[in-house]
């Protein structure tokens, strides 16, 4: 008897019909859920959106062997608690922002963003083609996590303000909403940092906890509300020039998985980072007209506010320099960065600024 | 006894060991190998990597049910018959830039690059967030055909030529290869303008069959080797500012595979995109090193050029508008340009203009 036959003519062959249904006991014994639980609310346009999306395709590509679950913020475990839950594996993976675990490794702000550091692309042509990706697992060995870029909010707005910015002195004693390396530069300027969840700053910002607050740009922003309690926002920030969003995989649950399997994590975050980028950028120039016609004020930081924001910036990358691992990411991010900025600068810069000049 | 134990214990357990094993027959029944055929000769830096991508991402997602057998340019078809290879089943699936097919309808244009459109950002943003991808599926129906953005190049150089460009009146009677769009505006200006592909244009080149050619950028261009033959060279293109690359499968093909497989290649497709897009940006600047330390000269065109550019550019635009599907895919793309393109120059722009100022 062939094996075709044998499981045609089997108990499960005949209860069950068709090849699908052939096949089911072999899926069924590989078929998994996976638990992801996320840093962000299921109300937070984009971010939100991101980690749908990665959970999404994996659950589609797979074809009912693994089906992720997805845990918004506070519906397994709380916003910043997701780390931890997943290296001690009370759930399978997160999808988050990874400099909210600068606390864990200061490395870790590399994979989001730094002040005054990469742009989306500039990001996506390090991590994928220039060692970025290997260091972002180099550092999730360290904590039994299989890491990979999963979104992406593109430059972030300056933020939320009562008061308008008129030189560096106005940053102190000021309480604003910063997570990493840039809210350590804003301390430095004298800012009273605080490193909320998105979740929890529209109630910080209302109840004046805080006096301000960055979040993402104008479509989240405007989403989120702060429009409602303030009408003082600056579009270009220095702290999260193209931040990344990031799939964690529990480690051991990651080898455990087939290679197709891996891959399709891996593909399916990857897709994420360009899609959710897409998607920020699509939606942002129209919210930005919303927000206007609305009666918000659109404004730009001085250059001396800029000058400090940079100093303020190197002192914070020079003090986590004693951390050899936190060096070679950043020597590893600042050369990648160098040679593809200047290249962009030349090609598509030149052309931006002459199909603006030309077509007026 | 309970499903698992019998597998065990049967003929079938006991010759083949675990689960995959045991799967084997009902995967066998759906194995398939897809035909893809490229524009591509396989020595052409990035676009040939990407379809390789492509190719690659899908056979190891679908763990052996998918298995695409990459022919390059010449190897099946030429580089110019794929897309009638494909409608016609000839192949499976096709890689290449689109807007070689602007004979079969100009509207293709658009989701490889139009003069004076889209940079590869732009284009990310209309295709998966404004109805881009709905547009280029509209345009699949006409052929039989279901097409996915598959990689992107970015900004494309200028091109090389054997004499310095110093007004528009030296393009008249210019020999020059740019396909596309962008190849009907430069006959415009007055070139005669040759449509040839990649792996035939160092060749023509080299033979004097043609006076001058843009190719891709730095990086690709250098591996092509066009250094070798003349050393002037402008960076800074009209023509494509972000040129996509697609995969397009044929229809009755595509609609005979499983939800899983149909999402397994469109979501390799998409992030065979930005990571083909990466891989460009990544190698262009150290390239353009390379190339300058070796005698090239870089070179801009004054604007008195760029604003012929410009209106031979609508000129072409303009004779295609009694095309309904056409117009309707101009004004989409348009439209999302605008909107889009003012959000990053506001945000991105100033940041980057900054980033420069303050670190110098």
């Amino acid at each position: 008897m062939d094996r075709r036959s044998f499981l045609k003519n089997s108990a499960i062959g005949g209860a069950a019909a068709g090849a699908t249904a052939l096949a089911a006991p072999a899926y069924a014994q590989g078929n998994r859920t996976l638990t992801m639980v996320t840093t962000w609310g299921r109300g937070l346009a984009g971010v939100h959106d991101a980690a749908q999306r990665v959970a999404d395709s994996i659950t589609a590509m797979s074809d009912g062997q693994l089906t992720v679950d997805l845990k918004a913020a506070g519906e397994l475990v709380g916003a910043f608690e997701v780390f931890d839950a997943v290296t001690a594996g009370q759930a399978d993976m997160y999808h988050g922002a990874d400099y909210y675990f600068v606390g864990q490794h200061p490395g870790y702000a590399f994979f989001t963003a730094v002040p005054f550091g990469m742009t989306a692309q500039e990001l996506a042509n390090w991590y994928y083609h220039a060692g970025g990706m290997e260091l972002h697992d180099e550092l999730g060995q360290i904590f039994g996590l299989k890491s990979f870029l999963g979104g992406n909010t593109g430059a972030q707005s300056g933020g939320w303000f009562r008061q308008e910015i008129t030189g560096p002195e106005d940053f102190q004693g000021l309480k604003f909403r910063m997570p990493g390396l840039g809210g350590q530069a804003l301390g430095k300027m004298g800012a009273s940092v605080q490193n909320l969840p998105g979740s929890e700053v529209y109630q910080a910002l209302s109840s004046g906890a805080i006096d301000g607050t960055e979040w993402i740009g104008p479509w989240a922003d405007e989403k989120a509300g702060f429009q409602e309690i303030t009408k003082i926002y600056y579009t270009a920030g220095f702290h999260e020039p193209g931040a990344g969003l990031s799939v964690a995989t529990n480690r051991d649950v990651f080898e455990s998985l087939t290679p197709a399997q891996q891959k399709i994590i891996e593909i399916a975050s990857a897709e994420a980072h360009q899609w959710n980028l897409a998607q920020f950028l699509a939606e942002n120039g129209t919210a930005l007209q919303r927000l206007q016609s609305g009666g918000v004020t659109v404004r730009e930081f001085p250059d001396s506010v800029w000058d400090a924001m940079g100093a303020a910036s190197q002192a914070v990358m020079d003090e986590n320099m004693g951390d050899d691992l936190f060096k070679k990411i950043h020597d590893s991010a600042m050369e990648s960065m160098r040679a593809s900025s200047s290249w962009i600068t030349r090609s598509e810069g030149t052309y931006r600024n002459q199909r603006d000049r030309v077509r007026g």
